[in-house]
């Protein structure tokens, strides 16, 4: 094989939002795999929130993206040529990789994908690499979901959001989803089943809230941050759960978080749990989580919206829209058709 | 029976810090049980920081006190007239009770009190009642600590604080206690096995830590809130844990409080678990609790230092102290001879 392969590579640690020439693609030869090595056509490249932590240099739970490095991020793809006995050339794989069309690895993070009869490739990757694992473990370890709480998810038509709550519905919870724009409220109560949505574009959302749930919260699947965590928290009902997945309005923040004076004694008194999580920190039992996703797919009962985009030199303006809530559904890019 | 007996009342919500004039001692006639009621000679009055809340109209954890309403304090005493079968006259009850020589009670919230030969009714009372059961169930049930881990406990010369640290040690944890003061400091190092003690009224508490924990805690047991929260939080490593037993600091508070950008950010990258509890939420357990303290106790693995002060005309004064620091134990009030 020879040709090139462009990989885009950090060039500069974003300061705020991501800008122009925080990332940089570079077109270099096709490598050739050494030893031990294989190389990956990739299908396409899962673009996530946590994809700016990895960009910054804030502790964060692995380690950044080194300057001059590519960028991280998940893929699926094909073996297109192998020197390490674990993969063969033609098979399918998925794993943490890089925003590239050509990934060389010497296997780390890379498994077999299985193909599940059924569920479309993208769907699969989409679903079961990360965002599904993530609602899962979150929502039904942490939150402990029982029947007839209810449950309100931030960030609710997005990749993990849309999961979650429909885990929620699947365990019995009533569920108001945060989104921004009718749009996405739309989708998420009328395709996904929520019991409602809030559009936090156009809505007050703590007047929402009392109005949708005047008797107060039971679990919080938080993915936002600042004030909407703010109005969900202090609704919290006795023995509230709080799965806190993620917080993508602070990644890039400067201002000090400033809470009302009895903020930490409501934690207190109502006897609140919160408990950060990574996906990874589940991950022995991510077949778990698979399997049952992948059977409440089949029968009809979890749906997942993607937003998949067309090429990899597009990718550093299409992560741009996680944090602007340009996406709608999981994004990804679809890099090489498979 | 005849004579008097003596009430507090609470006579206005405190503003702050409990003034005079906030609770009123009232003299009035021995009151004569009716049908059902027990009357009880009160040995002693448990003060605790909770007395604070239960005297504002804050969001609490039961009702608060009314006013003009006798003031609620955990108490032991004897049954001196009962006409209630499930009290004999002369048994040594505790519980729930009011700040008075003489409680009339239809025994709701009494039981009786078991005397465990080696331990002195006074010690039993102060450490098996309340804090005993809050050290227990917050340290191991949500703190769950593990041999070689790092445990900080603030207030570690209080009621709660110094049984924390002695099971920590129980468990095989290093130890950090703050308290306030050398003489607390040394108490619960030369006298409780503390590894380490901060005195947080002359120490820099962040920079202590630095040295005494230079590769972070474990568990955060946390009484205080404010400052020394925020600098033992920070200090948390991956996983840490965080019951929050008590905001000393904070029931009075009027200021927001603020928190530096990245203090949620830290809570998710680090996946801590900070969990809110009252010791009444692990009722149905207490006597796993006290047992198990007992045997330490009777073993010598566990000492308790009390702060037992004479005369209930004096309780106002004497749970002012709670929130300055100027109790050296766990605080009660001797009212009667047992």
């Amino acid at each position: 094989m020879s040709g090139t392969r462009r990989v885009w590579k950090l060039a500069r640690r974003p300061v705020g939002e991501i800008a122009d020439g925080d990332l940089v693609l570079v077109e270099e030869p096709l490598p050739e795999p050494g030893p031990g090595q294989v190389l990956v056509r990739v299908g396409y490249l899962s673009l996530d929130p946590t994809n700016r932590i990895w960009m910054s240099d804030m502790e964060q739970y692995m380690p950044p993206v080194e300057l001059g490095e590519p960028m991280r991020g998940g893929i699926v793809g094909r073996v297109v040529k192998s020197r390490n006995s674990a993969f063969a050339e033609g098979q399918l794989v998925a794993g943490l990789g890089a925003w590239t069309d050509y990934l060389l690895s010497d296997g780390t993070g890379l498994q077999p994908m299985p193909e599940i009869p059924g569920i479309p490739v993208p769907v699969a990757f989409g679903t079961f690499g990360v965002v599904g694992p993530t609602a899962y473990f979150g929502l039904l370890d942490i939150g402990q979901p029982q029947p007839g709480e209810t449950l309100v998810v931030s960030a609710a038509a997005g990749g993990v959001g849309q999961i979650v709550g429909q885990l929620g519905k699947i365990h019995g919870c009533r569920v108001i989803g945060i989104a921004g724009g009718p749009q996405k409220c739309r989708f998420i109560t009328e395709e996904l089943g929520f019991d409602a949505a809030i559009d936090h574009r156009t809505e007050d959302v703590g007047a929402a809230l009392d109005r949708l749930a005047p008797d107060g919260i039971d679990i919080n699947f938080e993915q936002v941050g600042g004030p909407i965590m703010r109005e969900v928290t202090r609704r919290l009902r006795r023995f509230g759960r709080m799965p806190l997945c993620g917080l993508i309005s602070r990644y890039n923040a400067k201002d000090p978080m400033v809470e009302e004076p009895g903020f930490w004694t409501l934690i207190l008194m109502r006897r609140l749990t919160i408990r950060g999580f990574i996906v990874t920190d589940f991950a022995p039992r991510f077949p778990e989580a698979v399997q049952r996703l992948a059977q409440w797919m089949l029968e009809g009962r979890l749906k997942v919206r993607q937003d998949i985009r067309p090429g990899l030199e597009h990718a550093a303006d299409y992560v741009k829209l996680l944090y602007t809530g340009g996406n709608f559904g999981k994004l990804m890019v679809e890099v090489n058709a498979l």
